[in-house]
């Protein structure tokens, strides 16, 4: 069988050293379109005789599972390219950690990636009190926001889309998590803050707030790139299975999950997660993993793997509106 | 760390050599009440000063992430018990397969089992052609349905809980794929009609259409018996996460998902599945697993496991209801 995703994982050099590190990257699914496929549907129901099957599968309401219904797939820009995942080490030296994110993006772009992604929290260590230090102003761009604007100059020069893990964000005087995209051109098109802040308690183990420092996104973030639609979350968001489940009911061809997992959790569920979030929403399947060294992944993405499983188990075609419905709150607001 | 699940897996002799069946029972989750905790909880929100955090808490609305919003978990009847899981193999000879889930069931009870659990369509060979020839009225009960005779004397005189796996039950004309549940007097306490048919279509390797000649069941069941309140699905439910997502949010303190897993996708997902449903929805973690052998798995479960780990990681508290939700129909309808 063919695979379908890909995951990174490594460990990170930072400043914080009661803080037990993982910073991990993740490519974790996608999907194609099936738009051909559905107009036959549409057709056979119209134009056939209309089975006892059929029209009991009507009576469960499978399109009101997902309120509003979920969008069709939109036909991806291209079928197979290749993605990169750069795994780094994290230094107290952002202006070290920018040229080195830059160099690990240059060596994917060389290796033939279209899409590379970075981890979360890339241009300094992971602590809250190195967040309001390693903070940019990512709207103002420029000098007050260096690690962007590497970023979008790379983006542009090699002519890739970078899903750019994510840095701390300054902006009205909050901090957020925020993962910025980036297209082929350089330009800024679109910017996730962490919805799902890190809020953690395990007597021993693992306390952290992210909430202490930091205040979480307002919306889910998707957007359509040179390479698919891309659904994006940061890390504990993939916690969160309804995030997954909305982005696809969006047309997501690909979710993208920068992350810096834990070594209590992250060991546990990490790799767990992705599965779920992939398997439950039909979109892939782990396709590379690394340890916790620093890793350049490619791998290639076929978004046609994607049509297939969904025509094998019409899970969409299957689900009980008249039992369950996940409701988009914005998508259905701004109807 | 502690464990707080079970799998288990066999192999099936059916007449219907032509599908390779592979008959799986699992028990995969459960959960304490943490009514002390949530007390708590609501008097420090009343009685002490209200936090920032606090504030920004409730502007998300994470009691709002399920309609209705999630059930407190009712206190369990007991913390720790121990739970038999019977894989059986099965022939042709109903009978046969009577007499041997019984002695099963007996020696699960023998070494300490409270709540003893059978696969999925365990009276008779899992295909369309046998549904109808295997088929019991489960209503009319005594001669007419010998199998579940069979649970409600052995659960009576017993003094046990059985999770019945399933048979195929006829009823008004229709044929359907029904577990039974039986508390420790015998009586018949819940009935849940398998709701999301295992309809797949893989060329080469599975095709199946349960739908030919079942119809699916009308409800989520989820029923209070001496072990706690157990929500129920029957194999292919288990792919439709939302079934598990309503089942937490009305209180269950353990999910059984008797199976008969086909040999093409259940390598690839039915642990994956299983594992996900118990994360996602914070019960518990794989305690058992056999391959396709009969087995009796005897393993001990401990709510108090779930309490903890609910509270080390809040996703309740965490969920944002300002963006999604996850709606029960029929329990938004019933009040």
């Amino acid at each position: 069988m063919r695979v379908a995703g890909a995951r990174l994982a490594s460990s990170t050099l930072t400043a914080n050293k009661s803080f037990l590190s993982d910073h991990r990257l993740n490519l974790k699914s996608f999907g194609l379109n099936n738009v051909n496929a559905r107009t036959k549907f549409n057709q056979n129901l119209s134009l056939t005789t209309t089975t006892k099957r059929q029209m009991a599968s009507a009576a469960y309401k499978p399109e009101q599972a997902r309120v509003p219904p979920a969008v069709p797939l939109p036909t991806p820009p291209l079928t197979k390219f290749k993605i990169g995942l750069c795994q780094l080490a994290v230094t107290a030296d952002k202006e070290r950690n920018i040229a080195h994110a830059r160099k690990a993006i240059e060596e994917a772009a060389q290796k033939g990636a279209q899409l590379v992604l970075l981890p979360e929290i890339w241009n300094g260590p992971y602590s809250n009190d190195s967040f309001p230090v390693f903070a940019e102003d990512i709207d103002a761009g420029g000098e007050l926001s260096p690690s962007t604007a590497m970023l979008s100059e790379v983006s542009r020069r090699l002519k890739i889309t970078i899903v750019g893990g994510s840095i701390s964000e300054r902006s009205g005087g909050r901090l957020y998590n925020t993962c910025c995209v980036f297209n082929t051109e350089g330009k800024l098109i679109a910017k996730h803050r962490k919805i799902h802040l890190f809020d953690i308690d395990i007597p021993g183990k693992i306390t952290f707030q992210e909430s202490k420092t930091l205040t979480p996104g307002e919306t889910p973030t998707i957007v359509d790139t040179e390479v698919g639609r891309i659904g994006i979350g940061i890390c504990y968001d993939m916690r969160f299975q309804e995030l997954a489940m909305l982005y696809a009911a969006r047309g997501a061809h690909l979710l993208c999950y920068p992350g810096a997992f834990n070594m209590t959790t992250g060991p546990l569920h990490w790799e767990l997660l992705q599965r779920s979030r992939a398997t439950d929403n039909q979109f892939g399947e782990v396709l590379a993993t690394t340890e916790h060294e620093e890793a350049i992944i490619i791998s290639e993405i076929d978004y046609s793997l994607v049509e297939m499983r969904r025509t094998y188990l019409p899970l969409e075609k299957q689900r009980r509106g008249d039992l369950y419905q996940l409701v988009d709150v914005q998508r259905l607001n701004s109807q």
